[in-house]
């Protein structure tokens, strides 16, 4: 599983330059960054209406769909500034090292 | 990098039950569901803010920064339902594996 | 221009109970709740990229059309819920007072 | 009810000019669009959350409270710009003549 955002990171480099007719992400490209960002927008709203009504009725399903739309996205955005997932664990893993010592301490009586 | 994503899932999960005095996340947990999507949505919106002005003037740390928080406060999410980066790991690849081969396709004259 | 919000009000509510296949707002409560809402924040997030666009080139006009759909789909949950433009302006006005005293007591040296 | 909009933009209008220290609508400005569209965006996500609670629990009193502090931060945006309510009833108004046009025909069998 923890290749899937390096592969991912590698096919949404390769479609940059595909053809917006065939390819997805290319059309977004095509479209410029703002339809990119108004996607990242519109996944997020779906995002949080699939975890009201999973805290609703207990179905999650829709929760992972949808938030797997908005890291979809937000990895479009990415690539458009030339940055990759490996920019964001990075951070995650610098806050994540700092996170890790304040744990412990929490964790102590 | 690749087991950033694991290691903060089992550290979110740790903080569940931690004191919401001393943990970030247990604080978010004690405030509820509706104070988790609150920060997801804020974090979008600084995501958005932030890419903006990249575009502008081309510097994308802040980019880095509002996307780390919008992924993080997505994973609190996460296990506040008690999923994990791994669903939506596994939704992307399954995705990923049908949009390889459209790659391949419209890689082809 | 004072009337706007109510006769869009009652526009709204008659639109209600229209055929979805002739009338927008029809088909938006034909979809129902989380369709509306999904509107709510895509309007929102092209207006915050309608804004950031102005601040860098001056031009307004899509600040007004991004905001003019904003306040419509607002309008439209609102309906949702028997409640409309007056209940916002009341809860306003209501703010509005205290902040109008608030604001002399500001402008005092 | 008709001129609180009109009112509220006097009083917006004015205190961009005020003290930091003393007007929130003057500490909004100064530190600037990015927080002023910071607090649109995140009313916004408070906004469909209380509508999601609302279509659970018939309590409509959080979507009233929301959705006024949604309007009036797009109403600290568009002073920003020098913009003001009217500017948004006149582009609804445009519409809503037309789209009473489509209703009348819309109600016709």
């Amino acid at each position: 599983m923890s290749d899937v955002l390096k592969q991912l990171a590698q096919v949404l480099e390769a479609r940059k330059g595909a053809d917006p007719e065939t390819s997805y992400v290319a059309s977004l490209h095509a479209r410029g960054l703002n339809k990119i960002l108004e996607k990242v927008g519109e996944e997020c709203t779906e995002t949080l209406i699939a975890a009201k009504d999973a805290e609703r009725d207990g179905k999650t399903d829709e929760v992972i769909l949808e938030t797997a739309d908005l890291w979809f996205h937000t990895l479009v955005m990415l690539s458009r500034f030339d940055l990759g997932p490996d920019d964001i664990l990075e951070e995650l893993s610098r806050r994540f090292d700092l996170s890790g010592l304040e744990e412990k301490a929490a964790r102590k009586p």
